[in-house]
């Protein structure tokens, strides 16, 4: 019989909802960045939960503080994806018996900034021993049925954009697991992108809420991975023409002589979104995210045929269906 | 500085409390059984969140199907002592690398039949490695808001009252943890108690809709507990003239010589509600439970004098504010 090892994240996700019952009509089906119940005629509740483990999901470097902001961050940017503002978040704490009160400290104000950020608070809990660091969070939000965005519904001829450059966090990830020694001008931004992820919540409300968009999800597996996601979920081929890289990145890259495009593609703890645009509103959701001192970048354009490639140069690379995955090293 | 096993679960969650922001116009002050944001003028979005650890949480005997089963059924709890119905649960595992396709079922089956027997369905969730098996169950249920019944408004002369009686849990987890030596007949009962927890959602959502009742919690954490906290949450007393004992208890506590009222209060994991029902309607709510074939016990009163006390025939003793508590062994 095979181990979680062996199956990887995906394939345990996968027997597990196998012995479920499903919801009927349910709102949002599994797999996506959030789950949902109806609460009137017009409104959903939607909730998502995501738990940060010590021993696998905190770097080396990474403070309590700072992993318990990220561990509410995580689960805004899921939220961010589908343009939902989080209300609020409950956290289950397991921790190690040999935490101190100068530990929980930290852990409750990083909980708290991770909230108030983004406009939520932390409005209870629980608390257990454990043998890792367990942070697991909650979060609710309310909104209109129609805003919700599907990861299903990307359709021929739409824009493929994201919110932002890639590869610093896959590089920051990179020097902080495998210690590497490197310049403090190129330690510093990557790993910062690591410490203080970011989620795109402000962006991905604005472009829900004008119906600008096809599709959405969020970047944490990595962008191949959420394309992969996208293209899979509404069965069509994405042409990726440009996948723009963080110059610190790109920089990284050439330090240690690696292809900066596959720190790109194939990172992971990534937060921004990764959406597909409705042409017709392409100028306009544009605008709109440089009225928010944000960004939006055109990476390439929803095709008839089935396959993920990149275009570099005059070169055409599938796109691996690969990411970030755990119970895999 | 001190530790958490120092501290205890009470002290910890103080401490990380005491770092938040509170949400303001908060509908549930922390520290009540569930969690709330308004989401309408007349409706609340009612959530909960506990986690449910292998190490400190499963006795030895209990299986995987049982102990996920659980760890949703303890959150069902909650909110029955609210009367608030769950509709959807979330549940974020970490699993041992070890844990193989048979233990991920046992987990989806028994998550399942936890929420599906209480009418709830599991909508969404998370995986990761962990070094423990942690089961958290996050619930989200919708009610009027003046359904919802506090911790804190027992009123004078209202009368006490459980929903079952108190002490197999206690019995039954001393014979999995101190793995004692006890004839099948007596065993059997009691570890049932412990491997097969029943929430009372169906008794906690009559009697609050029907308004009987000016004060709720559920005994989880042992009924001494519960009454303390009601008491203090209400800034009144008790006087407690009967703790309703489980047969079984009582011939398990003969057996070991062991006082079976010590049992009854200062067990744990026990999932009937301990509430105060308003004087007038004692009669109807009383009625209302045998309709449903359940039972409402009255056990005492409540008293202006800020104690806690229990009658035990002519003898009167204080009810101690102790019960269980994760961190203190």
């Amino acid at each position: 019989m095979r181990k979680v090892s062996e199956l990887g994240e995906r394939k345990v996700i996968q027997t597990i909802i196998g012995c479920l019952e499903t919801m009927p009509k349910m709102p949002i089906p599994f797999g996506d960045d959030v789950s949902a119940v109806k609460i009137s005629k017009t409104a959903l509740a939607v909730v998502k939960t995501d738990m940060l483990v010590g021993k696998t999901d905190i770097p080396p470097g990474m403070s309590l503080r700072q992993a318990a902001r990220k561990a509410v961050v995580m689960n805004v940017s899921d939220f961010a994806a589908k343009g939902v503002k989080p209300l609020a978040a409950l956290v289950s704490l397991g921790l190690p018996i040999t935490f101190d009160e100068e530990n929980l400290r930290q852990i409750g104000l990083g909980l708290n900034e991770g909230a108030r950020e983004y406009g939520a608070y932390i409005i209870g809990g629980d608390t257990g021993e454990a043998s890792d660091l367990i942070i697991s969070c909650s979060l609710i939000g309310i909104c209109k049925k129609q805003i919700l965005i599907r990861r299903s519904t990307a359709q021929l001829g739409d824009i493929v954009a994201v919110t932002g450059e890639f590869g610093k966090t896959a590089a920051g990830l990179k020097i902080l697991l495998d210690r590497l020694d490197v310049p403090e001008e190129i330690r510093k931004p990557l790993t910062e992108a690591v410490f203080w992820p970011k989620a795109r919540l402000k962006e991905g409300v604005v472009l829900a809420e004008a119906g600008f968009l096809s599709s959405s999800i969020d970047s944490s597996d990595g962008l191949a991975w959420s394309l992969h996601e996208l293209s899979v979920a509404s069965d069509v081929g994405f042409t990726i023409d440009f996948v723009p890289l963080a110059a610190e990145a790109i920089e990284f890259a050439r330090f240690f002589n690696l292809d900066p495009l596959n720190l790109g593609l194939y990172g992971g703890e990534e937060y921004e979104l990764v959406v597909t645009v409705k042409r017709k509103f392409w100028d306009n959701a544009k605008k709109a995210m440089e009225n928010l001192g944000s960004r939006l970048i055109k990476i390439g354009e929803v095709t008839e045929e089935k396959r993920l490639i990149v275009k570099n140069g005059v070169e055409i690379m599938p796109i691996e269906p690969k990411g970030w995955e755990h119970f895999k090293s």
